[in-house]
């Protein structure tokens, strides 16, 4: 899934190159690349596909240029992830109705590859031999409130893999307090938003949940693939709701399972996460650029253009970013103001700038 | 005299395009341009004469472009500005020996215009009739020991303006103590290096003073306004002392006088004494930039690119600046750092970043 806009993590995340697009941690790959790297160690670029907004086709190209280009899937609309995944699942039906999938975002950190892939096996495993819907989940090792939380309980089968637990609630975006009683509990696992099923699965609870949705995607039956497909998605997408896959469909189900998980992950939902996943150095300071001077400063995120010479003096706990000629300082206990500022910068400067 | 370099002001003020070339305070005109203005208003543009390092020469005709050509008068080398002074002397006497002349810098503020002109006005009276060396003086308002400062008393004879003082020292940057001291005696004003003297006097107390570079420049009697005037010059100044008029002249001459004035003066050296004189609004925030957004912040001097979208969040008494793509951000209290800096950049970055 790759449609994504990423407001929070303005100036580098823009509408017109959001976060996914971006070398966010300055390795020489964007979130994107990364995430590629990452399956294609398990899956075959055939087997790869993009959902994108259509005008990310060409981004997404550039990008990854050994993917065929029949596997970009182009959403004329942003209608969250529920119609993502229903597109992707039909499609991949209309081809092999045995395919089992995995669903995950474009822009997430995971830093343990080795373990996360053998989660992902894992989990293929229990979604290709049983009815079921399986979620990654993370340890939460903070009571953040921008995550969804996930309760377990212990399966009633025996499962092969002891990490694999039945889901028993959804909650989105808990307050500090509940989030704190949630960690403190044990029970609960963030939602990662990585999703393994059979397509036979996820249409199955698609038909269920969200059957008007369904229908429409089901109609396509004949169309996927050809060059009707385009505009015959144009119009689904003109008249499905828009929705998420976890209030859409995961809150509701019943046979949902979750594995808990330490792969390292990140949503990179904010700078503040970047800041806890970017190499920092003896004062605190994560930087990424090559010409960024920093003197009697600490615990700053400095992210910059690459060539810029960039000189800091004198700061404590920042956000220091440029992208695209728009610069962004900020005090780093104060992002949650950038959606805000984000939104004032739209109305007072107009659209161009976020 | 646009020859200096403004290294305090960096990276606003570059070797490449220095503070006399920028419009510091945002009115659309650089400072340069502003000093021209100033004088434009009580001398005809033949008699403004710019002497300005060779490298600037572009610089001076871009920004000037009303200015004849042959105003321009270009120094092979930095000498500081004895030589500079005693140029434009030698050159002016070869077409007018009873010539009175204003020296000024091109890199100052002065916000009070009136009140600047009158005196200039003023002292011309008094270095038009006597063979004298007159100064223009500020009253200081803090005891800044960046500046020079001269002491005055009251003259034998009587002036027919009240303000102009016989001089009876000059003192380089003097300590805190020592500045304190010179401010509240009520005897001691600001050196602004605005002189105003005949080429008669200057030329005087040049061979007085400098002997050898007045012998330098004195042989270019009947080379002055010729093409051979180039080389002679290049000639003159791989020979002549580096040296500055205060120094070499004034603190040893007898015939000096001072005007005390008040005209909204400010060398502009620092940050600091930008903040000091740039609109600041509410919150005590002086911006320049069109697209500069502050929230939460206060104390702050911001200096941006005309187009460029900055957002602040968060700061409190810091320098902001941006200039040819090299951002700086600094603490204003630590602004005396900036040289350090520029220099660790130099070393480290090279030439090309100052």
């Amino acid at each position: 899934m790759a449609g994504g806009v990423g407001s929070r993590f303005w100036p580098m995340s823009r509408t017109e190159h959001p976060k996914q697009f971006i070398d966010v941690l300055g390795t020489g790959r964007t979130l994107l690349q990364q995430t590629y790297d990452r399956f294609i160690r398990i899956c075959r670029k055939e087997n790869i596909i993009i959902v994108t907004n259509e005008s990310y086709t060409d981004l997404v190209r550039e990008q990854l240029p050994a993917l065929p280009v029949e596997n970009i899937l182009c959403e004329p609309a942003r209608k969250n992830t529920a119609p993502c995944i229903a597109y992707a699942a039909y499609r991949i039906a209309e081809k092999n109705p045995n395919a089992v999938m995995v669903v995950a975002p474009s822009d997430h950190l995971i830093t343990k590859e080795e373990t996360f892939l053998k989660a992902i096996r894992s989990c293929f495993r229990k979604a290709g031999t049983e009815d079921c819907l399986v979620t990654l989940g993370i340890n939460p090792t903070r009571p953040d409130t921008g995550y969804g939380y996930i309760q377990f309980r212990e399966s009633e089968q025996k499962e092969k893999d002891r990490r694999i637990k039945k889901v028993k609630t959804f909650t989105e975006k808990p307050d500090h307090d509940m989030a704190k009683f949630f960690m403190e509990s044990g029970d609960f696992l963030w939602n990662s938003g990585i999703f393994i099923w059979s397509v036979k699965s996820i249409i199955h609870e698609l038909e269920r949940s969200l059957p008007e949705m369904a229908t429409l995607f089901g109609e396509g039956k004949g169309i996927y693939h050809t060059g009707k497909e385009p505009a015959f998605i144009r119009e689904v997408y003109s008249k499905c709701k828009n929705v998420s896959i976890d209030y859409a469909v995961m809150e509701k189900a019943e046979n949902v399972y979750v594995r808990s998980s330490i792969i390292g992950w990140s949503d990179l939902g904010t700078w503040g996460s970047l800041y806890d996943h970017i190499r920092k150095n003896e004062n605190g300071n994560a930087v990424v650029g090559k010409n960024v001077m920093v003197y009697d400063s600490k615990n700053c995120i400095v992210h910059m253009p690459k060539e810029k010479l960039v000189v800091i003096e004198g700061l404590d706990g920042y956000i220091v970013a440029e992208s695209d000629g728009i610069l962004l300082i900020c005090k780093k206990q104060d992002e949650q103001q950038i959606r805000n500022i984000v939104n004032d910068v739209k109305v007072k400067r107009g659209d161009k700038f976020v």
